[in-house]
This record gives C-alpha cells, structure tokens and sequence, in this order.
C-alpha cells in the first residue's frame, strides 16, 4: 500500500541549501559547523513531521520586521497550535494554519490590519517566521568539531492577521488552552466573559512554506580519530522536558490532583523520555553486538 | 553595602512598553493576553539576569532580515554564549559579547563582512535579535484567560560580526564547548586541526539592548472567581529540563561514565527542578498558613 503524505513545496524561502540564505537555519544547528563529513540528516519537507514538532513544543519563537526602517527584527516568544477552522478534524498531514495566542500590541494589530487591508492583491498579513526547536540530547563525540546535539527543528514562513470572527477566535482559544493540557478547557470556567473575549487576541498564520530537521543518533567521528584514541567517553546524554508533582495553588479547594493533570504530566515526561533515548542510541545496532560478542 | 548592579539601558528597541512594538515580545507571553490584573511581572534590564538566562539555554533563537526586498526575517536555532575575550574573567553582571556557533553560510558571511566594511560608521555588523525562553511551569487557574506559564525569557538586540581573529575564535570555540558540558574541551582531543579551524565559523554580537521578563508563582484569578467556583482544581504542574542516564556510544572504549558528564546531567537536572518547584510555591505563603491553621 503506498502512502502519499504531503509535503510543502521547496520554495526560495524554506529550501534547506547551504548555499541559499533563507534555508540555512537548518543545516547550522548547534555544533553542526559544516554539514557532517560521516552521516547527512535531510530537511524534511512533511506537513505532519513539520505539524507535529510546532505542536508539541510549549513555546514558538516568532520573528517579524517591525518597519522598514528598523534594522533590527523582533522575536516574540508565544503559544500556538495547527489547526484547520474550516475543517476541525483535519490531521496533522493535512494543510493547517497557525493559531498564536498572547498579548498582541496596538503595533502589532496595526502591522497585520494594515497589511492585510492594504488591498485585494494576496498575499494578506504581516510576513512572520516561526520556529520550533527541541534538544533530545548532548551528543559528546572525540572532538569539539564532531560534537553535535539531537534535535528537532521546525520552521514555518507565513503571513499573519488578526482573527476578528468570534466563532473561530472561541474555536482557537481552546485549541490552544486544550494544547497545554488536554481536555483542560472544559475543566475550568467558560465560556470567557465578554471582557475576556475582547481583550484576547488571537493571531492566525497562513502558512506559505515550512521544513523541519532532525538528528538522531549515536556520536560520529572520522576514522582517523576513532583509530588513535581510547581515553575519551563517546556518548549521548539524553535530554527531555519533564513535568514534576502538580503543586496546588493557594485557593484550590480539589484535594485529589485530576487525572487530566497528573495523568498528562507523567504521561508527557515518559514519552518524552523514551524518544531522547531512543534517539541516543539510532545507528549503533552493528557495532553494538560486535562489542557485545566480543565479551562474551 | 550597596550593590551596584549594571542594567541594558531603555532604548527604543529594548523597552518592555505595551505600546511600543520592539519591547512587546516580553509582555504578550502565552496566555498572559494582557498585563495580569493581579501582579505585574515588571521587565528587568539586568546585565547578570539577562546574560544567566541566555547562558543557561541550550538553544538561542536567532532573527535577522536576509534582505530589504525580502519580507520574511529568518530564525535560526544556534548555540550561544555569553562571554569577554578582552576580559575572560569577567562576571554575567559585567558588559559581554555574545558568541554563536553553527554553520554560518556563504549569505551570513556575505552579510556580517558587507555590513562591517561598508564605512567607519558604527554599528557595523548584520543586525540581530536573540531571544532564549524557558518554561518552568504550567499555572493552571480557574479559567482559560487566567491561564499562564511560570518562564523565564531574554532578548538581546546587536549586530553580528564573523570572528576573525585565530586566537579569539579558538577562546570562542572552548567556551561554546564547555557551556555545553563544563570541561568537556580539554576531555577531547584539541586543539583543533587547521581543517576544523577554517571550517568552523563564530559570529560574535555586539550588544546593543536587552531585557527579561520571569514569571513565577502561583495562579491568580480574580475575586469574583475564586468565591464561586470550587469545583475546579488549580495550581502549577512544573516542567523543567532533565538528563537521562549518559548513553555510551558505539566506539566508546571508557568503561565508566566520567564525572563531567554523569555529575553535570544530574546536578543539572536538580537545580532545574528545584529551580521549577521553587518557582510554582511562590506568592502563596500566607493562605497556605492559614489553610493548615483551619485544618488543625
């Protein structure tokens, strides 16, 4: 059975080539000085590797010039989530904007009504880049050059606007409330009061492309330095976002903490720690059971 | 005795100000949609505050504008830190530069080196933002308005130059490897062979303003909610950054795992939580009081 799955297309501004500038946040993560001699970790085009990474990390970094004549951009640390308004059970293979959810400036409203009013000719929004990083794991290898970090990184180019229509700004609150914690929403009093509604902004990206990266694996070096030392610990050590025990707050009158916190918190932490694991040990199976024979 | 503390001066680019919108990305944290009616989480323009928060995070987002005729600035996810080759025992409350590593392409480099010859005139460098985020909780409250995170966040705006000098691109380079690990260069083998030298690209950042904004304690709602609703638990589920047990790789000879790198991952992984913990108990002191004297 073959699997289509979507892709976004390769685009001037989200293509993964060194010698292109706009891709490059991907070939340079940490340590990655040049594109590694021994193994090459493709950008990955997926909506739904893309979707997923932006998904599950608890904060998006979001980039935007703030006029022509400032010289430096801005970067907004906020929350968001993928979704489809229009088609609320649409996967995360599927075509999906991007709900961002903080407090939005008189500028920034100015920035994306003004540009998306501006006039028919598309496309509509304040231009905006998002990014996605997580760290699995140090990858401590023979040489400072060769060290390398597991990785997940995501990003997406897009245009922003303000989301004016009540039904989806109610839609994407809790969207984004329910990506915190799930089912939490409807654990807590709602709907919003109409002063909580008005003084919420919801921001809604158009995507127009996006790429992801990841590594995963064991250290590589080259085989000379693997030939002359044997003093030197090569390894992973595996990082991941843990939740602690729930800590009730002041005025909390439930005595026993709710499945839906406690549950996702320790649910989160052990699947979190299982990937980063998992990822410190890809690409050692051969070597591994050689080591192993040789034991024995 | 008076402690004098250096502080990023308030310059347009730098100021947390609803109303102005270089500074806003410090307001307008998830969920945080607007300014808490209950506590102000003021921003902070501290040297030492700033430069620990930035030093401390394994990924530093970085933002620059490609080109005037482009419209989407770019994120790149880098490792950074910050430091003084003039002054290398320089303190975090002291004056520093902020030294990146990754793979700097052909565009960057066109950009840094362009932007610094063009004429006498200061700054010279490619203009950047540098923003390093870190959740240390979820504050669950009794509505989704109400809802926030305990983090910790800090930008820098400067202007990027690509490290020339042999001497300061090697001091560079053990700083960025050790802030990874702590005494990890000289666990490898160095120094690095000219390949890796001229392969290896650090940009350094002059910084130009910065600030921070931290957000801990416990949920808080308004009073109209707290006297209603008990149905509805309430409090902080924390999250921080652990290490797994280091996992040896493939051509790894070292049987047993060195202290740098198994005491590193489990001191971190306690500040952190402890850091977390810490973070999701405060402002409640005197209810908490009161609740045990109730209960006794």
């Amino acid at each position: 059975m073959v699997r289509h799955s979507l892709e976004y297309s390769k685009e001037e501004h989200n293509t993964v080539n060194r010698y292109k500038h706009q891709g490059i946040h991907l070939t340079q993560f940490p340590f990655q000085c040049e594109p590694q001699p021994l193994t090459l970790h493709p950008a990955n085009y997926s909506l739904e590797t893309i979707h997923t990474i932006i998904n599950t990390t608890p904060v998006l970094h979001v980039s935007f010039s703030p006029s022509p004549s400032d010289p430096f951009p801005v970067i907004l640390p906020l929350i968001g989530q993928m979704g489809s308004f229009s088609h609320p059970s649409a996967s995360l293979a599927e075509p999906l904007d991007l709900y961002l959810h903080g407090y939005v400036s008189s500028r920034i409203m100015n920035l994306t009504s003004s540009t998306s009013t501006s006039s028919s000719s598309p496309p509509k929004g304040l231009p905006v880049c998002i990014c996605a990083s997580k760290v699995d794991g140090l990858v401590l290898s023979l040489t400072p050059y060769s060290h390398n970090y597991n990785y997940r990184s995501a990003v997406l180019f897009g245009h922003a606007t303000l989301v004016e229509d009540a039904d989806e700004k109610m839609w994407a609150m809790e969207l984004i409330t329910n990506s915190v914690v799930p089912d939490r929403w409807r654990q807590t009093r709602v709907p919003p009061i109409p002063s909580e509604m008005q003084s919420t902004r919801i921001l809604k990206v158009t995507i127009a492309s996006g790429s992801a990266k990841i590594r995963e694996g064991v250290p590589e070096d080259s085989a000379a330095d693997m030939q002359n030392i044997d003093n030197i610990w090569t390894g992973v050590l595996p990082l991941y976002e843990q939740y602690g025990e729930p800590v009730p707050g002041p005025y909390n009158k439930v005595e026993e903490v709710p499945e839906h916190v406690k549950g996702y918190g320790e649910e989160t932490s052990r699947g979190n720690r299982e990937y980063a694991v998992e990822a410190a040990r890809k690409g050692a199976p051969v070597k591994i059971k050689q080591r192993n024979e040789d034991e024995e």
